[in-house]
């Protein structure tokens, strides 16, 4: 547990704060430094990997783009199918979609049709939990598979977004809380 | 050698042909479809890390979007940098950028400025080379940092569109080849 909170700290020191992202007064918390950072990259991996490891996971959906650099990951670890969560147009099947709003804007997400199984257990992972609308959008389109949501894992929460709000039957897992301007 | 021909031929077997997409006469070779495929998804990350483990890599770059799922797993087994090249507007701290043609459009990508050192040994990762255009754009980025390019990787080369061709000076390792219509 002390060693899980000594990776923490080196995950959330690993994370670089950019002003005035996507637009003027909003403080953008930048992941692609703990990319950069191996150490911390790895540390991000095996948090998650210790989390799930005895959950049986079938399925790991990440959202596109940042979402797809930590639970590709993870799949790969867990032994379990990866499906990514893409924005409109991207993904070539038949596919089912869900809209939602983030914190700049009006959005949808994307899913390939039979991708995820009935009864397959699933978790879902970004990068970050800000409103918490995305999140929610990926929920229902696995819940429209009819896949079990086992849970939803972030690398960060923005907790004075009161995202949780947003998805309150669905566990959510963190690594590191930050807070706005 | 004849395990990695096993290897690439499950992976060959995974990777699922839609017809006319994103436009007509075009067939488009998914790769979803490997990573719903747990082992397939493993092999082809485990062939690029034994390719690349002895070769003192210390940057991974991947494309957004598919490169970012095979590029990320990647860096980590290497224990390297991952840095993502990304689509205009999406990086928030200050960056570089190269524009380049698609198969079927023009196009930009950006990388944060410093995250690539000058001297650093960088292997690119896209799921497939078309035209060869989105790589030849990767590697001019990567020279502009003044990192060094060791190779370029993608999971499938379409030899018939002469991608190689516009990458002369980079060598590339592919894993499966696959044709057109």
């Amino acid at each position: 547990m002390a060693e899980d909170d000594a990776k923490k700290e080196i995950i959330k020191n690993s994370i670089r704060g950019v002003p005035n992202f996507p637009k003027p007064g909003i403080l953008f918390w930048d992941v692609t430094t703990i990319m950069l950072n191996p150490k911390a990259f790895k540390y991000t991996i095996d948090l998650f990997v210790e989390r799930y490891k005895d959950k049986q996971i079938d399925v790991v959906a990440g959202f596109e783009a940042r979402g797809l650099i930590f639970g590709a990951p993870l799949a790969l670890e867990l032994g379990a199918a990866f499906v990514p969560l893409r924005k409109p147009g991207k993904l070539p099947g038949e596919k089912i979609f869900e809209e939602y709003k983030t914190e700049y804007s009006t959005d949808k997400i994307e899913m390939h049709l039979g991708s995820i199984l009935p009864g397959q257990r699933v978790v879902l992972v970004d990068d970050l939990i800000a409103t918490g609308g995305t999140l929610a959008a990926g929920i229902n389109l696995v819940k429209k598979a009819g896949g079990v949501v086992v849970e939803a894992a972030c690398v960060i929460e923005l907790p004075f977004l009161k995202g949780r709000e947003k998805i309150p039957d669905t566990p959510l897992f963190v690594l590191v809380e930050k807070e706005g301007l």
